[in-house]
């Protein structure tokens, strides 16, 4: 991490019977990512929770598989800012193993109370970094 | 099922610790009800992969998350057929409780033979089943 | 159901490169059927949770896993209630393909309180149904 | 890892709406820190299948669950050979939070040919390290 990336490994709970990473495991790799971008800029899921009340939830994902990963691959997972705005995030999430794009995906999040989950502003540490670097 | 229609019960291992259904076990609910709505069709994951060589494999996706889904909650989940070409074909899948549409899903997919993961013209029975009800 | 048996399909999510049905989810096929069983018995976790604001944990599992599962299978998942306390059960479940014993397994589980996850005495119309069918 | 250790994140993905880790989960956390363990000894899951034509299949599985683990934990498992056969080992896998043991589990584990999963001698670089520290 440190730029966004996060490094996964490829286990058989990733896999299915047709020989490679099942479709939805990607999900779970990017929700690691995500997660561990959002740590970097200081904000973990329970200091979310119980300092702003608040919860991430996904509200539309697109996901592209242009090639597939295989068991004991080591992938890495870029996470990047799309689009800001009040309450909510784009992110854009590509995957790759060495140089080589396996998985494109477009992530949108809104920022929601924890009880009703009503669109809530998001916290200004997060707003303020977001606001640096808007590259997508 | 008969209608293209497939229940799922939501257990504590399709929620989170936000209290609702995660979102990439929406996936597991729609690859379900997508293996149903074939074996209806006469179209078993063995028997395409015995009789003809083939696998199907997720090429895209697009999910809108439109309300959230809870524990015991009784879902059904809608498979049509969008579009189709040779060796691919697009199904519009949504999750229903009771009236109420939670998630909404379009997802391409790609026949390919086993082995290299070539792209293969799909199987005739199911090409001529899906000719008769295109309605997406 | 009706006399504690669920059917489960197996499908590629359950599965991994192995060819064969991942352990891990076997425990998931447990869960799916130890919440049918209660249901059947008229408590389901949101009753539990609301009513009697109560969770079933799991304190144990002893899993043997004697045949592969395959995909497209077809398993049948039967529980029964092999030991009762004030505020735990143990299950002892089972999963067949046709009359072959794939996997054998004894879950021990507790009643907590939501908050806190103190042992709880476990709601009257369980104990009474538990009573008149220890059986294992 | 170097010490038989491996460090995993708790995400969304791992628990479930009771606000803990999910049972099931932690076998995830196992399967992971066994491959890496396997790793460190040199055999990849690639190595053991195209070099020696072999998967590990689990047999058995007692665990204990002891304290709940939570959202954001950053969990340690340790992993420890039990016991070796020609063709079996049982491992010795615990989860902890800071010092504190959350989890408790014995694997028994097989070498079995690919495809028709009989049993196999491990591979003799397995044997040689497994016999230097045996320790539970």
């Amino acid at each position: 991490m440190g730029d966004g990336n996060l490094d996964v490994r490829v286990y058989f709970q990733d896999t299915d019977a047709g020989g490679i990473v099942f479709h939805a495991a990607y999900l779970n790799f990017f929700e690691r990512a995500r997660t561990e971008w959002l740590r970097e800029m200081g904000v973990t899921q329970n200091i979310l929770k119980n300092v702003y009340d608040m919860l991430i939830i996904v509200r539309k994902i697109n996901v592209r598989y242009l090639r597939p990963g295989f068991l004991d691959d080591l992938l890495t997972v870029r996470t990047s800012l799309c689009e800001m705005r009040r309450a909510q995030i784009t992110v854009s999430q590509t995957i790759f193993r060495d140089n080589e794009e396996l998985i494109w995906g477009r992530i949108n999040l809104a920022f929601v109370s924890v009880k009703h989950r009503r669109p809530k502003l998001m916290p200004n540490i997060l707003r303020e970094q977001f606001n640096s670097f808007c590259n997508c």
